[in-house]
């Protein structure tokens, strides 16, 4: 949503990468590698997502985490977001050039 | 776009209120009541939208002014930019909604 050129994700961007990354389930490192999130912060957010039951931790060598179906509908939900906010940002920029200063 | 509860219109969102008073053409005093305008502000509005293409002055003893189809088009624009706008807000709220807290 951010478009400045330093972005920071939104708690609901970071949510949506990681469940992206773990749609057909992945292991810990590679989430938080392929997330570029802190281990802590990806705790966190592990912790949340498997607590709102989004996310399913599985069992193993290595924890290894999977998108339930609720995970699921929540990236399609994402994709939504993002998809309208582009259609939205494209006629705000049209309304913009409508009513640029012609110098 | 702003949604606070006192509600500061864009410059986009004023102009498009313009137009959409002035589709059909309308009085100067018709717009201004209608769109909540102080007479300064609707003055700098009503000469850029001019200058810009998107409003035709006609004369008469009163002035009156109508969109052109210029103007028509940055409407259906800005219509769609509220629709989009607000199918994204609603799958905003549903994703927040997924990660809110169950206290």
């Amino acid at each position: 949503m951010v478009n400045s050129k330093r972005q920071y994700r939104s708690r609901i961007q970071i949510a949506a990468d990681i469940l992206e990354i773990a749609k057909n389930g992945s292991r810990k490192t590679r989430i938080m590698y392929l997330g570029n999130l802190s281990f802590d912060l990806l705790q966190k957010y592990l912790d949340m997502l498997v607590n709102f039951g989004l996310l399913e931790a599985r069992g193993g060598s290595e924890k290894s985490y999977v998108a339930t179906e609720k995970g699921r509908h929540f990236l399609e939900d994402y994709r939504e977001l993002r998809r309208y906010s582009e259609m939205a940002q494209s006629r705000r920029r049209a309304l913009e050039a409508a009513l640029a200063n012609i110098a």
